[in-house]
């Protein structure tokens, strides 16, 4: 099938540049011997994940337990859950996925430890469990120091747990400009400190997990950080543009739509915020809700489930009803869980399907 | 099942209030002898359209050809595809839905109409026409007077379309207070113009259908109006209390949702935008997910796409991890279109399980 006789909308990967965003990935963690562990929240496709461990990807990372059990399909050889699980249908899911493959999960309480210990001792397996801790988004995680340790010393205590290190999240760093390096470099004075505090207590972390989208091409000068668990780099988006970790020639993903309606200065296309999400640019106070790559100055400032609103005063661009316009979204991840398939494109050629088989799966 | 036993996050409904809802505008139609053609797009459930039809609904309405295809099921006697229809494939299983039954598509333009008729020809079926009229929100729609009779005269002389009438969104009118109603007035006395016109021109439209969520109680003042497409009355939710058409004890659906981790004055609860949506309130400037219902004062701030960040400094509530709280969102419609299965509860047991079939329907 050509491009062109795709309806929409849909959201089409330019297969080449995807190809060339996970080579360069899998190449900058072999060149600083860092584990790479893409978190598969960005694409939720079976076949993707398969491709990040052909390149050398020592795992693949989900949050639910309802994602783990559609990853495990991908033949990872290692599976972790970023993410506490809370609650006995999470956990028994869990325990069914560890007797199919290696499982880590990271946690911050006791509270989700203990249970979790039970549930594998019941099924009779041994998960390995990576203590979260907060470095400054103020979501999930301990407090770097004692109560790190405190939680460490708890979870070694627990049977069919294994400690195997420790996992963050530095969310909080928006950008690598000024602001940023600073954070940065508190950064590698927090996870150094945590690292020797810790093995001087006697608890040596095989796996020190961290980083995050912007700060991906830094990851060699975190100390001691030996795994990065990137998702958005397969696929690239607004939001990957503004934090300075890609340009424009490494999006993989736009969403095609049609115009569907016009008037002087405006027309309206057929993605609304069922097709794109409705999330705002992020760390930018502009109301846009994607960029359309035929005219980039066009302003899609407004949305309703359905309806995309688009002002054409700022473009020369002119449309008609029928036009087919690309839309380079500001986050790839909540779009590809709107879909229910996408499609992989070269040449023109509509050359794979694929069906995302991780979309709404939300326990 | 007990709610109890539920796994979260899980959209949970109350039956008793979803009926009180569902009579409570079915009788105020029937009242006002307007026809009640419910949109669909907010339960997105062929059981619930089935219910809206018991209760006296004329028909239903979907935005897109696929949500057509899954609302056929309900067994509805009349379909109302309110969405200018685009491209082949779209027409192809348009036709094969006006097979089934009985189809009317709204639209504004001859480059919709056209390849319309031309597909209604192939498939020898015949489908009817709402003129859709821009009555202020500029989204679609011709602008009344002479682009509408334009437009009318137009679609009159296609084979296979039969004009019924025009259709119109007043969604630029947010609320019922003091501004709201001078827009209002202003409605008023657009519908009558347009009426009058083209009935002075010789097309008498015996469909007029209109009004939003927020106007829905005042759609018996509109003069000529005789149909409304509510949709978000089934279950309601914030946007629809703030537009002051509805109060708390009118709102069926919450979103069941488990505290996964705490920490001084604030918790993570197991939802983010994949469960709720990143839909702002509607004409607020507050940033808020969702109320909480165990803790109203408590402040949902911030998600990422698998957490909840809840301030807790404004409430004496009190959470710990494991503990399952009710979340009211925002809005309803796009949360349905992230849940695979949605639970229908009464007295504290799960007595209805619906597979959410037009989820995700976006072609």
């Amino acid at each position: 099938m050509r491009l062109t006789d795709l309806d929409t909308p849909a959201i089409v990967i330019d297969l080449d540049i995807m190809e060339r965003n996970l080579r360069s990935v899998a190449d900058y963690t072999r060149t600083h011997r860092l584990r790479l562990r893409p978190h598969t929240k960005t694409h939720k496709i079976p076949a993707l994940g398969r491709r990040q461990i052909e390149l050398g990807a020592v795992g693949l990372a989900v949050a639910k337990s309802t994602e783990a059990e559609v990853m495990v399909s991908s033949g990872t050889p290692d599976l972790l859950i970023a993410y506490p699980v809370i609650g006995r249908q999470k956990l028994e899911r869990l325990c069914r996925v560890a007797q199919e493959t290696q499982l880590t999960v990271s946690l911050d309480s006791l509270s989700a430890a203990r249970p979790l210990s039970d549930a594998a001792r019941g099924a009779q397996v041994e998960i390995g469990i990576l203590a979260e801790v907060d470095v400054g988004l103020g979501r999930v995680g301990v407090q770097p120091g004692e109560e790190l340790l405190a939680l460490v010393q708890s979870i070694a205590k627990l049977p069919h747990l294994k400690w195997r290190g420790i996992a963050f999240y530095p969310g909080h760093i928006k950008d690598t400009a000024a602001h940023g390096l600073e954070e940065l470099e508190k950064l590698r004075h927090t996870v150094s400190q945590m690292v020797e505090q810790l093995t001087a207590a006697g608890f040596h972390p095989e796996i020190v997990s961290g980083g995050s989208t912007p700060l991906l091409w830094h990851s060699h000068t975190i100390p001691y950080l030996n795994e990065i668990r990137p998702g958005t780099y397969i696929f690239n988006d607004r939001n990957t543009i503004l934090s300075g970790a890609c340009s424009l020639a490494h999006c993989a993903a736009t969403i095609l739509t049609t115009v569907v309606s016009t008037a002087p200065g405006r027309m309206i296309i057929d993605g609304g915020s069922k097709t794109f999400s409705s999330d705002r640019l992020a760390g930018s106070s502009e109301i846009t809700f994607g960029e359309i790559r035929e005219a980039p100055e066009a302003s899609f400032h407004k949305m309703n489930e359905e309806h995309g609103y688009i002002d054409l005063h700022n473009t020369t661009a002119q449309f008609s009803v029928g036009d087919r316009v690309h839309v380079l979204p500001n986050h790839i991840c909540v779009a590809m869980n709107l879909h229910e398939t996408v499609y992989g494109i070269r040449d023109g050629e509509v050359v794979e399907t694929w069906r995302v088989e991780g979309r709404g799966k939300l326990q």
